[in-house]
């Protein structure tokens, strides 16, 4: 029942239509998806840069970007790869300063509900 | 003579062009660059994450604004907190994945530019 | 009944949204929304590019811009004129290539909502 | 009761999420927060440009950036600053000029729905 | 040979660039071409809004987007309506609180470039 | 010496900057560029969608985020593809109904040159 409602949240109905969307894309267009997640795949892969460093830069460009379903995906890899709240807010920081208000209309709101669903989410409190 | 060589390249040109630029708005705007100058104080002070990962996530996000300015202002950052070329092409895979060809089209001529430019200037190479 | 439903759905609704938002702009400054109309027809007029071509660039350009209204709208001129899924799957493949996972994140979600809304409206499938 | 219904109105919620979420934010940032709310407020004091043409100059960038956040908040700004109807739709107008379709498709629906708001949260009509 | 001289600047050239691609483009496309004119001129007719405050809202937009033909175009609008450095200044301002360090870069530049490019251009020094 | 007259165009430099630049960064990082290759390539293959209309996509969506190294390799793109001018200026006319004076200002003078310069380069010209 959890469960249930948590798939009705925005957030984690989000996550779903992205998965969803992009498994359709895959059948439909095998090769073109096929060769995107080996491309993405490969700029996400643990190197000099931490899974944690490369998910904080990928959260800040999706702030400045207004993108939600990037913005919540990240935001999900960040606490994944074990980012504390401070961390968070601190990249929000750089956002603002480089994009002012209209990174931090998005970093205030949807960053705010990804804390709160992601710590749910995981029965477990983000420092 | 080298340095007024140097000072004539491009990069050092936009580097210089920005300072002075800011310089004067700052002189007939006192109030308004004061608290700019503040408030990315702030976003940029040492913190739970460190100098060189906030130059990091604000180098993705000037590669995908293609904002020349601040790619180079903080290509140099990056490299001044000690980044060497692998950290800097690894962000620069973030932000390709992210932007797309767009985004690459900045990150293979300018930071390639910028780390040549940053390794004369500092009489020392990047590794 | 089955139309009341299609209104409320929000691709139907979002459509309809942006018609009785320029119809109602254009009481107001009819000499500003005349001349956009014009502008606009002018640009999608049939000319050495087929209607379906120009809305092809258009729904690329959309995706690319996050604009929702517009991907809707260009979505809908392109089944209008005849695209198959595959064409538009194409589309969003040029798409990815430039803008990355911005725009792929819309195109897996949107454009999927947008074929199954005007494979209904229509009564009849798309290829 | 009527203060309850406009609450829920999307409108409404979205103001009452971006300064819940500024609230927030300033609690656990107040360093960079409390920078930004400065350098904000410097930028948007009475100057050579009175507050009317400050909100207005917001208003079209805003618009530009597809932000919908900051179009309900500059909007109210405007409406506050005393505003009539003419006064934004020619904003709107200069905004299509310069950003095309993708700035007229939020105008004719956010702007549309800010002013039927904001008329009813004051109690008066906007000319 | 002063005018040579400025006819060689880079805004001059700009400026001049922009002219001749605009008479240019219109020669082969004149349905389009005329239609987008009558449609920037209705925007940007004097109406409830000045034409000085409907070039600083353009202004703005400009440097938002980093348009550097657009920003030119505008910083000369607001001149040639009257507007002096103050007033340009304060509009930088509110542009750098929406955009951040991105519009800063492009404004401390630019603009300051356009103003001393204009003051020379008229013979008479801006206020 | 007409050849390197050529290289020296503005449009051939950006050209072969663009080219030499992801020479470097697949000798750095193999790995990301080759599939960013590989993913690029299958989305630029020939399909449902012809050469051509893809890169009249991609000329599309090149002009409307004003990124001058793609509006270059996406025109030579169209005019190896067969495009005539006429074709190129209809695809500008739907960016500029999109994208309004922003997306405008980059086609009449960038996509002008670039028509000049690929015609000198190819010994004939363009329809």
């Amino acid at each position: 029942m959890e469960n249930q409602n948590q798939m009705g949240s925005p957030i984690q109905q989000a996550l779903h239509d992205y998965k969803a969307g992009l498994g359709h894309f895959t059948e439909q267009m095998p090769e073109i998806a096929g060769k995107y997640n080996e491309f993405t795949g490969a700029c996400f892969a643990e190197g000099k840069l931490s899974l944690k460093e490369k998910h904080l830069i990928a959260l800040g460009i999706s702030l400045y970007a207004q993108d939600e379903y990037c913005i919540i995906y990240h935001m999900k890899g960040c606490i994944d790869q074990g980012c504390n709240k401070e961390e968070i807010y601190e990249a929000v920081g750089v956002t603002g300063a480089f994009g002012g208000g209209a990174a931090m209309s998005q970093a205030v709101t949807l960053v705010e509900e990804c804390i709160k669903e992601f710590e749910g989410g995981n029965g477990s409190s983000i420092n």
